[in-house]
């Protein structure tokens, strides 16, 4: 049997990450300031975002180092393992070859940590020392506040209502790492209580917690927003998965036909494909890359392609974006990573051009693919991943019609090991 | 730097198990028959335990040849990575070198299914249908859930009652995998049913659950027993830790002065230890052994070294172990996988003849260590693999004080994803 898990050296770490901006087909629409509506300077986002930041949202430089501090704690756990999902393909049986990058592994057990390490360096280094921020299943948060730990940061974290009840670990999770949690809509920001006044049943969403984590940075001193996806410069971090793919890939002379990403604001996607779609622009061959969203909140399926506010209180620079509307709460699903109503302007942009396709599922079937998954390969994969694993096995059918042996590759972006309440729910017949 | 983590490929993995009994001074005492009280033959424990595990329980080869399926499974996680601990040696300021073992990357999170996978495997093997257990802090259930889930056996998990209530996400997992679990006393077994009677607000024990599980796995057909630990089978899958462990440092060209575990029954403790106690067996250099338990359950540094039961109900044979006593119920400590009265005879043998040294620390100091240990190498430690983190950082802090350079090498048995109410009751100031 062809080996399980395809692993790199520390050595072997990718030590640039790929800035897709300059190879786009026309440059990317700009932030416009929220006031004027007119394109935003660098200067006019500095008191929200760290300079280095803003450098990098803006760039026309293709590869940016990384710089050695952030390398020396991605090698906690970078770089991570490819798997070929062996007894999936069994369980399927299907011809096609399925694999999957593991970014569970990182301490905070996502993806997000490639981008949350980036962040909080770049903002010591300017002499910050406090970043806020929202999150939505914790990812994000537990993230950022892991980072701001190495970094001696504070870390204030504004997490959607409806996740901090269902999922009550994540905020532990934080806390041991140094984090200052709060349900939001909070009380600590004039946003925050004007919602809990006008709404006080509100689930929250990921667009009112933005909001209140920018108030909060531009109240205080010394303090930076920071924000877990949607923007160049975190698509840019995580551009580190993709590289490692390529040349796990070439350890088994292999290249994929199909790559798959789940997608709320859009950064595991990117994190996975935009070193494909490189190729693509490069005019050499490259595969077919698939985003996926809930049915719940369909950015990039049912949305508009427009300029749109990040947040609800309409306190962020619009982005030229798939939206939903900055107004449009999503239901409470389980994959809360994924209740955004906008999405990344790159992975917009490349949607528009055709160069990503998109589709979208229902909870059910998704949590029904996190269960082959969970009981083949052993790893319990979170809600926002088993979007992709559903996509990854449906293709794998597709190719059982067919007869086609295709490489289908997907980012397990997260494990599931603080979602527990909605496995139990899922088990129960909860879950709409 | 040196390297972070030291990596080893699939094809480096141990092909066999080490077996310490023929290299042991003296045979290991005999299990006596719990009516008889005199030694029970391989054939009396056939109601209870595949034939391959009793013949490997009392086996005079010293390898054992690891079956090519239990090979495949491994392969979703082992080897395992080892870590140079740099952050946390930073923190102490000392001279000493400290390696851990991350036995958490497997699914279920902790080394546990190093054996589970192997006992599922031979109970296949021979036709068995069906496995029962119990479950201290619920590693060893989802060990057994996982692995009964790849051989398409069913599994009953008797889960300590306080566990139940204190993770009852564990409970969740071991349901994902197929897992059927009830809290221990349970009314599924006549022993359960006496103990809801007699003691209705006991917290359970596993010597208790034990019981209960053996029972079931008396009184039903195609049914047998699994135990996680104490047992020599037990100890001989988990020697693969430390065959990887040497490899390991090998590449780094260093060799242990100390090998440090927590120890409840002693599995984790033997995993990591008894390839470097085979050094001294063969008369060459080898490290100190500590093994580290709660202050709460001290079976090594307070019990008495005779025979007793390894459960309440004295259904199972006698062992001669370090044991406070087999009707000793432990207070609802955090780390509730070292709440075992009694000992492996094996570890048992090595702390009597003095191989093995042993200590114990209260929760307090052990939960203090985590923190240390999360802020530092990032990763989030079980409560019970905390408390070899806590041995070895105060054998760092000697390091320090005598300036000596040692090479301290722990087990981090686990994560701790399920343990995040023991670490609320940490920050609440909860833990007595």
């Amino acid at each position: 049997m062809e080996q399980t898990k395809i692993i790199l050296d520390e050595n072997e770490m990718p030590r640039q990450w790929y800035n897709i901006l300059p190879d786009l087909s026309s440059p990317i629409e700009p932030p416009l300031d929220p006031r004027t509506w007119e394109p935003i300077s660098p200067e006019a986002l500095e008191p929200i975002f760290a300079k280095g930041l803003i450098k990098q949202e803006m760039s026309s430089e293709r590869f940016i180092d990384i710089p050695e501090e952030i390398l020396e704690i991605y090698k906690l756990w970078r770089p991570s393992p490819l798997y070929r999902a062996h007894r999936l393909e069994k369980l399927l049986k299907t011809p096609a070859k399925i694999y999957y990058k593991n970014e569970g592994v990182s301490p905070a057990g996502s993806h997000k940590t490639n981008t949350s390490i980036a962040q909080a360096y770049y903002n010591m280094k300017e002499g910050n020392e406090r970043l806020t921020t929202e999150t939505g299943a914790g990812q994000w948060g537990s993230a950022l506040a892991l980072a701001c730990n190495y970094f001696d940061l504070e870390c204030k974290v504004y997490m959607v209502r409806s996740s901090y009840y269902q999922k009550p670990y994540r905020k532990s999770l934080m806390t041991i790492w140094g984090g200052n949690v709060v349900p939001s809509p909070s009380s600590d920001t004039e946003f925050g209580r004007k919602i809990q006044k006008e709404q006080p049943d509100t689930p929250g969403s990921l667009g009112i917690a933005i909001s209140e984590a920018v108030e909060d940075a531009i109240a205080h001193d010394s303090t930076k927003y920071s924000l877990g996806s949607v923007l160049n410069h975190v698509m840019l971090h995580q551009t580190v998965i993709g590289a490692e793919c390529k040349k796990q890939l070439e350890q088994v002379e292999t290249y994929p036909d199909i790559v798959i990403g789940c997608c709320g604001g859009g950064s595991n996607l990117a994190g996975i494909s935009l070193e494909f779609i490189k190729d693509r622009l490069e005019g050499k061959n490259s595969p077919r890359v698939i985003a996926v969203e809930p049915s719940a909140c369909p950015s990039l399926t049912k949305g508009e392609y427009r300029y749109d506010f990040g947040d609800t209180a309409e306190m962020t620079p619009l982005l030229k974006m798939y939206t939903l509307g900055h107004e449009h709460v999503p239901p409470a699903i389980h994959a809360g990573g994924l209740r955004y109503h906008g999405d990344s302007p790159i992975i917009s942009k490349l949607c528009a051009e055709g160069l990503i396709e998109a589709v979208s599922y229902d909870q059910c079937p998704v949590f029904d693919a996190a269960i082959q998954f969970a009981r083949t390969e052993g790893i319990v994969p979170a809600p926002e991943s088993s979007h992709a694993i559903r996509c990854a096995i449906d293709e794998a059918l597709k190719c059982k019609q067919t007869g086609e042996e295709k490489t289908i590759l997907f980012n397990l972006s997260g494990h599931g090991h603080f979602d527990m309440s909605s496995y139990d729910k899922y088990f129960n017949k909860e879950l709409t």
